[in-house]
């Protein structure tokens, strides 16, 4: 049985970030990274917090929750993690959602590839800059973005910035791969439920973003993006 | 000459809507329209107001214009009015473009077709919903349509929604063309410099539209947008 490590099934919601930006959709999201973003907005992924949630499901088992919560009112799922690339055993639920017509988007950090991620529609590959605390192996990139070009579906990337040195760090990804569609997206350093004025301070913050992304010519292919799901609902996890 | 009358040439910004939302381009915004919808957020181009900022430009003036804002700063244009498909003149400007390795967008409502229409990358065709006060003619809409198909670049179909009948226009518009790309944009009824706290009505509204898309099997394929730009700067011209 092809199982994978679930901790969470939702939806329909809407993906809130990247090149699917605004499309509605279900997300899940898989359990086990093999990396630990000082500023992850899904920790409980890894850091063993909610480690008594994670079920080992089937593809049978991840289409009847999908389902329980949204039958016929859904036909495109976000696999999102955690990082889904470490799990050969997915490849099963991806053919079976191919079966049956739903489309299907991913995002990983693109340290690991796998065959099954080219029948993904649109999968997001988002290396991680300094202020991750998480260094960039590129000839593993360089890999996932190799086996990405022989797949079925588009692909892009996305570089989360938090910070001048990570805008430095975007820019050198994206001139290193200039064919391939680039997302720069703000980063969200405030992931309490509870945040005085977050919607403002993430405005700003996207703002600023904006304004330097203008200035530079480096960027002239860029797209530039908040999180729309931060802005309406913090970092509140299940939506 | 190949003139056409321009109201407004500014950026480096970034595209806030639609389908290329987020990327850095420049906007070239002509005058005139064939609507005069109750709300649009643009009516300085159709309304007289500011008939006397009217330039008649030729493609070297528009570039002209561009260059001194951003050169080598930009590499994408967005075609906006008014409605830009009355001017057959922009056949000039658009070759030009096109010749110089720019790419394209433009946003129209779908009255009518020019051939230039055919070279620019991204087409976004906006019927307007009832509460518009204009009325869709579907013969019309259905000849440009056609007419993109034969064409080289993208097309999309979005809609502006105020209120349910608006949703459910959209919602006719989108299943009569299932296979064209489908945005739903929230309508923005602060059209003022000063409203207070815009942003934060806007995002209610924007969160109540998105709630209903997600409701809605219907919009299974749909993409659920704000406008990024009012969200940063409320409604003010020039950005």
């Amino acid at each position: 049985m092809m199982k994978v490590p679930v901790l969470e099934i939702f939806g329909p919601t809407f993906q809130g970030e990247g090149a699917v930006i605004g499309r509605k959709t279900m997300f899940v999201r898989t359990a086990g990274c093999d990396y630990s973003c000082s500023w992850c907005d899904s920790a409980f992924t890894w850091d063993g917090s909610q480690k008594e949630n994670i079920r080992m499901m089937s593809p049978e088992d991840i289409f009847g929750s999908l389902d329980e919560l949204a039958e016929g009112n859904y036909n495109h799922v976000t696999i999102s993690g955690g990082n889904p690339a470490l799990l050969k055993n997915m490849e099963a639920f991806v053919e079976k959602a191919k079966g049956k017509g739903i489309e299907l988007a991913m995002e990983t950090q693109g340290t690991v590839f796998q065959e099954w991620m080219k029948q993904v529609d649109d999968v997001t590959v988002s290396p991680k800059p300094p202020s991750s605390n998480m260094n960039t192996d590129f000839d593993r990139l360089d890999r996932v973005l190799a086996g990405l070009d022989g797949g079925d579906g588009s692909y892009n990337l996305k570089v989360v910035v938090f910070d001048d040195g990570d805008f430095e760090y975007a820019a050198t990804v994206h001139l290193k791969y200039p064919s391939i569609p680039f997302y720069l997206q703000v980063g969200n350093p405030y992931l309490g439920n509870n945040v005085e004025n977050h919607t403002q301070k993430l405005l700003e913050r996207y703002g600023e973003l904006v304004e330097k992304t203008m200035e530079d010519p480096r960027m002239n292919d860029a797209r530039v993006l908040p999180q729309l799901h931060t802005l309406l609902w913090s970092n509140k996890q299940g939506v």
